[in-house]
């Protein structure tokens, strides 16, 4: 399909008088538009925050040559209809979480986060260094779709709950909210796992159609008000500790670009993470401290849970390995973790245990 | 100054008819090409890849139209004298390490790193979210600088021994090359410390003028050959947790420049920062292991050690309280770095522990 084509067809079709007075020219002097379907209601913290930096930075560096026109959910399609849009060419490119679209395919679910994965340093080590990139784009071109990823959450919390989890057990028949490989981890271990998208959480957990859920960290929590239906917060968990956000490109609109409007969406991309990560990551201490004062009660799951945790990861992980794409991806993806997270703990990790038994605090 | 017009006035006195035909029409065009010196041989690792990488995204995202025109040291100036050198407008900007500019303001340790100081995404929490920016830019006022950052060297290794480091004694009388406060610190110790570029580090510990020194880490030591002249090898250090590289610009070429490329420069500068931040740290792990089969013994410092190093840091640090604008500065930073790393301990933290427990290794 040529989104393109498309597109100047039916303005055309729609009013020829504007069209030629307006697109045309716009047009010839190289300007483009791409509608972008997110799955982030306007104003989400962290998520929308990374979309809507895409936006100012891509009209920024090409003083407005290039822009994004972003779409919250249900302006164009679903927050969870974003891949389809823009894999059949609906729209032109989406920002969204990929492992919501480990039904497409769950190798997906790598370019957000898996189970006992990387950081968003070590998530970021393999995409640009590592082959991620390139595995990305082989995913995509399944699905016709240009890979790009654009934005990090940091390590997500364990999540909201109205009781404390005291072993692995609790979590059995517990309606709890998480997506990705993630979510059929807890459902190995009983829970009633749903992906029900940002927009919606706040209302299923307030009316009891969930029991818990996990969204974000301190800063998007707070901002989606969850602490005002539930007091119970882990702060760490083993589901996404480094959830990369997707920009990808469906792949006939991608090809049709200018190299310079190639260069301005990668490298903008790429911008935004570091960006938008670092702002998450400044903001999560005060955010939690709020959260706090407002009576939430913050924890850390035991070691038998983590246990748990890991043993039903397993099983998940090794159930998907018979999709030679998804074993492929998984395997570069471990031997770069392994290289990152040695030296990462050489280093940084080494410093830091010695910075605090140093200074203390 | 204006460095537009003195390069034009020059240019057209050096070949009138070229310039005519070429020079005009492409200022015309709104083409724009940026001197930057720096402090890097050419293809030294880390610190060269990332000033290359910036002047690719440059021209990549603007399609030639803003162009960075990389001289090595002495090709224009020599390594250190890049910060005088565009202050005073006889170049555009630079791409270096801002601690080797201490003796101008002591504030500039901050902009590079500081003894037991913040990692990489500590520093880029603190400099984008936290008002680092700002004060890079008061500081650039006293200067005419506009400050940017573009890299980072990640946590730096300890540095390169001809004999174990067994207590803080050991440094007494050693001559090392360590700049910024870091060095500072060492000298406390009894050390006999020089700045030395790193062009000429190879060649001052070959011939004994050093006996040791410490450079950025396994990629970028193994790329410049230390490990052929000493044998030890300290993988942690207090002295530089997370060093960022600056892409400063003269203040008045930066206010001459339009929107569209301060803009470019500033995204630009940031997806540097990015992927050659992971670059660096997906390579080090294999580094390491190559000095190492290269009979290279690597170490930690000894607790003891650490602790000497924090004494030492301290007086170092108060002893630059009496500058106002130091002091802002380290306020600052110290309390960004205190809500940072409070929260990347519980959520980063806290799961590679559980993940290095849960899965072993």
């Amino acid at each position: 399909m040529d989104r393109r084509s498309f597109l100047k067809a039916s303005t055309v079709g729609a009013g020829a008088a504007a069209a030629s007075s307006l697109a045309a020219p716009a047009y010839a002097q190289g300007k483009r538009s791409l509608t972008m379907v997110t799955s982030w209601p306007r104003g989400f913290a962290v998520l929308d925050d990374a979309a809507t930096l895409l936006e100012e930075y891509v009209a920024g560096i090409s003083d407005g040559e290039l822009t994004i026109d972003k779409k919250a959910p249900g302006e164009l399609v679903g927050a969870l209809e974003v891949f389809d849009a823009v894999s059949s060419g609906q729209a032109d490119m989406y920002h969204s979480a990929d492992y919501y679209f480990i039904g497409q395919h769950p190798g997906y679910a790598y370019f957000t986060a898996v189970p006992f994965g990387g950081t968003a340093q070590e998530v970021t080590n393999w995409y640009h260094h590592g082959g991620g990139q390139e595995l990305h784009d082989e995913l995509g071109q399944i699905f016709n779709l240009k890979g790009l990823l654009a934005g990090n959450s940091g390590s997500q919390s364990g999540g909201w709950f109205r009781k404390e989890i005291n072993s692995a057990d609790d979590f059995n028949g517990l309606k709890f909210r998480m997506p990705g490989l993630g979510g059929k981890v807890l459902g190995k271990l009983g829970a009633s796992v749903q992906n029900i998208p940002g927009g919606e959480l706040y209302q299923a957990l307030s009316s009891g159609a969930l029991d818990g859920l996990e969204w974000v960290g301190p800063m998007a929590d707070e901002r989606a008000g969850f602490q005002e239906v539930a007091k119970i917060y882990y702060t760490a968990g083993f589901h996404e500790p480094g959830s990369a956000l997707a920009s990808s490109v469906n792949l006939d609109v991608w090809n049709d670009l200018s190299d310079k409007h190639k260069n301005i969406l990668n490298v903008a991309s790429q911008a935004v993470t570091h960006f938008q990560l670092a702002q998450t990551l400044a903001n999560n201490g005060a955010a939690l401290a709020r959260l706090q004062a407002q009576g939430v009660k913050t924890l850390q799951f035991s070691d038998d849970v983590w246990d748990a945790f890991g043993r039903a990861s397993a099983e998940v992980m090794d159930e998907n390995m018979g999709d030679e794409i998804f074993a492929k991806i998984r395997k570069s993806f471990e031997e770069s973790l392994a290289n990152s997270a040695a030296w990462i703990q050489k280093s940084d990790g080494y410093y830091v245990e010695q910075r605090v038994r140093v200074l203390g605090g």
